[in-house]
């Protein structure tokens, strides 16, 4: 025997990894379910892909560099070829695309849940891996394709369980954007990023803010200065009539951005094909309220090459403290026809919807729509000796053959540990089952989630005692319609 | 413009990855709700660690070496960390409990569904990454939570579809082999390795290339030798008597066991436990044909500490040619109470059954019990005309509102090319809204199913012509009613 230590790692997972417990999981797996089955019902089939692909089909790669870049988590196969973790659905999708596009029927319509991965400076509520929803048409180049992609965004999210119009995807059109810059007198890529940023702080700004960032600067309460776009007095009133373009409905939108930017080629491209998505939306029954479209909306530019959208919680929620929060976007999305012709070389038209799971879950919870399935544990019947173990199990089974959940405290220790520990696991009530119980046929059962109700103030103590007793003894017979009583109770 | 070719990366998943499908994909969620559904209903509750673990904490990572051992996806974080892609699910578990152990409530059981890496050389359905399901108790040291385990496994089983009879849980204990291999005069571990090696191929060599394989040793038909564990006359005996100590129940295998084995300290040890956990089987209410003793089983032996488990397919299967095959092996575990040890140093008993999604799902498929589901693709509406958009997304709201899964054809192809679409996504109707339907306010709905049924022969054409149509006309409020007759149909 030799006197070392042995080696003892420290516990605990990587920086900006997480754990992730029963309630997370379950309301994740529930919007997971629900959305799935919308998705299916519009002919969207699942494909799951590897969470690697090679460097290079990921577009993160450049020839003459000697390793991925940052942002995502690459390593080197064992033949000396670079793989990177996904950090999206859609590159993986574009691959496949382009790899099976022979023998796929187009257009293919495919939806995916999957974790991608960030390698990114983690911080609080930052994390490096997380799960994302995508659907995506594949091999259509029309505006009902679009159409309906927002149709399916927003079935989804209501399916997930916000109500209607707890959200609205807002819709823009890459075209109109560039029409519009032409419109406007932009020449450079520069002025045109400083276009777009300027817009993009709409919200927080404010016209004469978006004004002045279009114009020669704006100086800001501290009396820092940022350089403007340096368009002329005409650039910027066609840029900022855009922006207030949103109208009473779809139609009326239309006809204000025709005025703004009516002329230019692609801007009038860009005004049909939202033309034809309103038709489609319509025939799709979507409302005005649950679609718009919304002038203001800046998304990816490098990426889309056509309508663009964001979907956007509407209802007012408060943040851990309890303060109103304004939750803004739950998840986007857009036509993208350069994808596939990475590999190809021949362009693939392609448009698609994503969102992150956690985010839309921290959403319906802000919203107020968790359901109580997702704290709830099981029934816990209470060991007291060990020959009485069958008996135990038995009363279990009997619980789950009527659909609840149940199980035995199976620790080593006593009586009033095992109380505590049923409270901490959420149970709804304890069973005990002791000599006498089992001689005389009956089990007692304490009502956990009504001690839970007392001391929170959601039940008068004297009013309810009468009709739900805390703890009762019944016959054996009698306790699944017991326990299901306390299940339906108010909560 | 220069005239250089810009980079186009080859569109392929790395080597060991795969794509899957819809086909498979629902076979496995099917797989995973259903399991899901009963592991929760035992109390179990799930958990999600991430994809990345310490390559220390996850043990493969030796203190003096310079990286991560084969066999593992590792990197180096920039903080110079090495991290690994996880390559089973019961490490991460014991890193948790060992991070959260004091604040668990205890015992801790949990479940999860995750995907796992393992850095292996890729071949011909040997892939590099797999979902595996696994149900663990950490924090009981009783027979009863080893019990429990199997019943769940047992349970798990038969609601992901396979049916009553079509598997079984071998049980042994490592006690056991450790209390026989003393009685068996074993003095090395080189010599108990051979022993378990030997007893490992029960199956393949019958008693007879076992005995020589625990004695001096055999010649296969090739006249390949292969050195015996060298064991004495009797050792060879109390092996072989062991092996074969299987009985009509669990009582009388513990009887049988008991005459070869009893005497040894841990041998009593693990018959004790044994014989708890077949009390605690049948509370459960868990059958002789669906757990039972098998003194043959070895698995995993440096890992486990006492009972383990292998879940064996009896079902007679066939492999893609046809052929009869033995599937074998769908899952195992055991009981592991040195885990968490590795972080804490502190012993905390641990028991658990793993499976591996992908298999189960082939196991099922084998055992004829695949849903049609699986491979059921939307109702197609054919699209004829721009004009006439909004009639076909109303037509496929109405089967989306009536459950039916619909989508709209978006291509660019004409009718025929559209029919093929059709046939190729699996799709049970097509519905056909050409300009004389929709004044007549009628839809024409081509049964797809019953062409694919005649040309399989698994219809009589002229019989069942008269009460199915293979394509009809109906008023629009009928349309619902016919595809429905057309899903409900034989399949």
């Amino acid at each position: 025997m030799t006197a070392e230590t042995p080696f003892r790692p420290e516990a605990r997972a990587p920086r900006g990894f997480q754990d992730r417990r029963a309630r997370d999981l379950r309301a994740e797996r529930s919007i997971l379910e629900a959305v799935g089955k919308v998705y299916e019902s519009y002919g969207f089939e699942p494909l799951d892909t590897p969470a690697f692909e090679y460097a290079d089909a990921l577009g993160k790669f450049l020839p003459d560099a000697d390793r991925p870049n940052e942002g995502v988590f690459a390593l080197q196969d064992d033949d000396e070829q670079w793989m990177a973790l996904r950090y999206d659905l859609t590159a993986p999708l574009a691959r496949f695309a382009a790899e099976t596009w022979e023998t796929l029927p187009k257009p293919f319509r495919r939806y995916a849940f999957g974790t991608v991965w960030r390698n990114e400076k983690p911080g609080p509520g930052r994390f490096r891996e997380f799960t994302q929803c995508d659907a995506d048409t594949v091999g259509s180049a029309r505006p009902e394709a679009d159409a309906e992609i927002i149709a399916l965004a927003v079935a989804g999210l209501e399916a997930a369980g916000l109500p209607t119009g707890a959200a609205v995807v807002k819709i823009n059109n890459r075209k109109l954007l560039n029409g519009l810059l032409t419109a406007a007198g932009v020449q450079s890529n520069g002025q045109k990023l400083a276009v777009l940023r300027a817009v993009d702080k709409l919200d927080r700004l404010g016209p004469e803010g978006v004004q002045l960032l279009l114009g020669e600067g704006r100086k800001d309460e501290s009396g820092d200065f940022t350089k403007g776009a340096g368009l002329s007095a005409k650039g910027i009133d066609a840029v900022l009539g855009f922006t207030v373009a949103a109208g009473a409905d779809r139609a009326t939108t239309l006809a204000n951005i025709a005025r703004v930017i009516g002329g230019s080629e692609e801007g009038d491209a860009g005004l049909l094909e939202l033309s034809r998505i309103d038709a489609a939306l319509k025939g799709l029954g979507v409302s005005e309220a649950q679609a718009k479209f919304d002038p203001s909306v800046v998304r990816g530019l490098e990426y889309y090459t056509g309508p663009v959208f964001e979907a956007e919680l509407l209802l007012q929620t408060t943040d851990d403290k309890g303060r109103p929060q304004s939750f803004g976007s739950i998840g986007g999305g857009g036509r993208y026809d350069d994808l596939v012709a990475r590999f190809t070389g021949e362009s693939v038209p392609a448009t698609g919807f994503s969102f992150g799971v956690s985010r839309l879950a921290a959403a319906l919870r802000a919203a107020g729509r968790e359901t109580a399935q997702a704290s709830r544990g099981p029934v816990v019947i209470i060991a007291f000796t060990e020959a009485d173990m069958a008996h135990y199990f038995s009363v279990a089974g009997e619980l789950r053959a009527a659909g609840i959940a149940a199980e035995v405290y199976l620790g080593g220790s006593g009586m009033k540990a095992q109380m505590k520990y049923a409270d901490r696991r959420g149970a709804p009530a304890a069973v005990m089952l002791g000599g006498d119980e089992i001689a005389a046929g009956t089990v007692t059962i304490k009502d956990l989630d009504l001690g839970r109700e007392l001391s929170t103030g959601a039940q008068d103590n004297a009013a309810w005692k009468s009709e739900r007793p805390g703890q009762a003894t019944v016959p054996r017979a009698d306790l699944v319609a017991f326990v299901k009583r306390i299940l339906g109770g108010p909560q």
